[in-house]
């Protein structure tokens, strides 16, 4: 267990699975060694990029218990816990625990419409259950239902519920969140806002799928932010966004199995159904990556010596 | 694996968990055994009503062997199977056909948005890699992806797709469905639609979670039908309707575990985190049966000698 | 006034413009004089169909004088009257029954969500200041408002609201609002029904835009309801239905102006920027008025003597 | 006609109407000239602050007209426009350009769903029927259409196409925008997003619901902008954010008008059949208004004296 507050860039891992449906341990390694080695704080498998909906509970396992032996303690890894009923949350949960993960990011599915009471419910009976730090997850549009900034003051009351990442989009949300949380809770930024943005507000980090393809320039912009050099920090996000955007108008998980596979990792492509992309995208995703890597004002703000945390 | 084709009243089965999360074993052989002698026609677990989303894997195994050992082949069980990913698809059924079951309802669940393309990919793929009878099942509103008339009479050629069940409520669409697939398909109502309205149509059956609770009222419902004795079809179904208002109105689930326990079946309370129905809902529900039970035309029609299939 | 009650087919007219903006006089004239010849019971002009939104206040006013001039009384003319506010709808009826409409259908827009009392509050409002008969229409797709079964209910006890049409193609609510309205309230189809099905569950006609295309097998339609000989109506509602299919598949307006193209009339196309039709579906709506035309069963029954109301 | 290009503070204004429902003269002159004397840069009328979907075509000509005598060329007067057909914003253009507007906000309306050619050629035809400048308003949740990024930037390239105001509460809609327009187009902020960080990513003001009843702060925020104070202007945000989440809590039009009747101004409830908002809205709104009028931090920096354009 990691005892110092999760912050800065957790990229979200892709899941490859070999034919067998059986987590690809070499890739997956060479992945989180590649993505320690370039700075990131931590490491968040089984989110929306992991396609967690797309596993069975078993898969899902494997390839935390793979990430996790990989990081080898060297940065916190919080895998998502998705659930549709509470003591499936938990059970979950537990499981991961024994894999050795540092904490977990909650996330509610839904199939019936919840009322307000059962989604805080839901979130509070978990929490409560289980003894890890817990990220509070809210995506209205991915999810089907949404957990609100007054749910997420009221939740941050609990001792272990002590993140939020909302990936609704909407930067007034983390406002809202911040300015009435305190010390109690801290917020990470998902790739659907300007996670620059979102540092300037009291952010403390980015949970971000893209982050897997470009994390040296995603943790020289959480630098920056710590640095308080918000000018270069503009400067370096306005050249990154366009990573943003390219896995907002393709299918994020497909986006970044692209780009892996572009960067020499072989991690397959997105689980049938869900479609591959077509060689358009393939293009157009290895152009953004190449050109950012050919940007040298990016590279200049990578290379920078930032005194970081 | 029961050769006849379906047809009739399926009722949707509710999931009786103990504290443990064991399937009720008693409760369902109880249930299972009064809707059979009631005249129902299938069993078919792990619908909507059952709260698929809500059981683990295990449990969605556990609820259909018990299932399949209490109706001993007196007619047959049609599950539902859902998942997300093409393969998860295929393994619940394998595993599903190994307890025993006559067919599977097929329920596609997205996460990231899909295209019309893969839609028809996830139904054909799973239907090609089994044997079993699949019925095709579309609900635009609770699953967050379309399964459009064009697409089932597109998935109609493929041998073992033999049935569909919609429930978008929007009767034409079974038109739109029965027009096109001749003797291919065979199409079942749910009870967003008015049931009556879609036998009329070519419709061979009901599948249904207040089939539960009023078994003999739904299988006269069905047998006038057959009969072709509409105008008295009519009346009963006017009769009927409130039950329906009443499952919408509401949650599905928690409406059909209520009143069986008003029935007297101890099949406990929606899984958590959905909420208990409140006081009030209950009183309704139970007035409503009860309003229906009381009704002498309706048990006229009930107790009518009908020539049936 | 006519003080026959509404029944039976209404062609909800188009809105032909000349290029000042001015209705087409003559077309108007001869499309509903053919409507007349061919059976129809009354014209509805501003309906979706009439593109309403597109159209000014004085556009409205023009479209509608023309109308009841043609019509010169033979049969009821009843536009409909959309408003965001409850002033505005007041003021357009007080202009219309000027014109000579014998009732109008009330249609209520929102742009800031509205509680259900404030719906409800709009059409009562409206019916108590005005002394028409009022058609209520609830269209929650395209309006971003919902007007309920319940509400329809409520609204009933109002002495003018004497009518509702129900575009959801949800039929169940039409069995829900048939079911407690008593004599109260009639209730017409929308084109989103199988219209038959609703004459059957008690339903007096059919308000829809298609009838402006198919005249003559819609009043057929109808009289085969209405002398219940519902096995031929559902043959007939069978073959007819290609059309309601298509009118779904495309934009409404479009094709109505499109089929009406086809027939000789210069109605135009849609208002801009609405789309023109592509060229493929100006194809497909030949075709398939063409093969109602030349279907032999289709043309035996519109040409059955058939005694009506 | 103003020459220098439109920045700064714009509060949208409410739409004051007296009984016979006529724009309330006196009160949009007193409120126009205090706005005015509290720095605001220019005004709008007829956004979804003033309604502009419960007026008539007559009652927005007389609102604007009064507002621009009120203002008499102190400030520039850019209003709302809002169109279902391409020909009726056009003329409403016209008209208001009469009155002596200085450009206008651009909203497009939708009944039938558009094809995004047909959003484009809406907002480009109309755009070369002009000569005005004209701000792009895309508020996909309340219009039930959007204007993407994408379309936004395709369009900057007519020559009077030169402002653009993104309503949809995704900041990440800004930087996409900004990134690619260069010098050709300027970008608001509107109130659902942070109106700080888009003056950070490069937007050049506010338009606003709320500024109508917080001017002074209002303006001094842009004012910290401007002068680059960007941790000054943060604090001010953080204290004046709770006015935001208070409009969007409540409904837009009836908070500002509530608001506004706090102060004194004489403006009359919501547009029937929008509801009235109950007492507790009330209070809460006074409260909130209150505790900003009273926050000396934020009053500090109201009166400061900071070097503005």
């Amino acid at each position: 267990m990691n005892p110092a507050p999760f912050h800065g860039i957790f990229p979200y891992l892709v899941s490859p699975l070999d034919d067998r449906g059986r987590a690809r341990e070499r890739v997956l390694h060479d992945l989180v060694g590649g993505l320690i080695q370039n700075g990131v704080h931590g490491l968040s498998p089984l989110g929306s990029t992991g396609e967690f909906p797309y596993l069975t509970p078993e898969q899902r396992i494997d390839v935390v218990r793979t990430v996790v032996r990989a990081a080898a303690g060297r940065v916190p890894v919080v895998p998502g816990v998705a659930a549709y009923a509470t003591g499936d949350a938990v059970r979950q949960i537990h499981a991961l625990l024994e894999c050795g993960v540092d904490g977990i990011i909650l996330i509610l599915q839904a199939y019936f419409p919840l009322s307000p009471s059962a989604v805080t419910d839901f979130y509070a009976s978990v929490a409560e259950a289980v003894s890890c730090p817990i990220v509070l997850y809210s995506n209205p549009r991915l999810l089907g239902v949404d957990l609100t900034p007054d749910q997420i003051v009221g939740l941050s009351a609990i001792p272990n519920v002590r993140y939020a990442k909302d990936a609704s989009g909407e930067t007034g949300r983390i406002l809202s969140i911040l300015n009435r949380v305190g010390d109690r809770m801290k917020v990470f930024s998902a790739s659907a806002h300007v996670p620059l943005l979102v540092l300037q507000l009291g952010g403390v980090g980015w949970m971000a799928g893209p982050a897997c393809l470009l994390p040296r320039e995603s943790v020289a912009l959480y630098r920056l932010a710590v640095a308080g050099r918000w000018q270069e920090g503009l400067e370096l996000q306005r050249r990154l966004w366009r990573a943003n955007e390219l896995f907002q108008k393709y299918s994020l998980a497909a986006c970044v199995k692209a780009g892996l596979a572009a960067q020499g990792f072989d991690v397959g492509g997105p689980i049938p159904p869900q479609s591959q992309l077509p060689a358009e995208a393939h293009r157009e995703i290895c152009q953004v990556l190449g050109e950012i890597a050919a940007d040298q004002s990016v590279q200049a703000l990578v290379q920078a010596k930032i005194v970081g945390p």
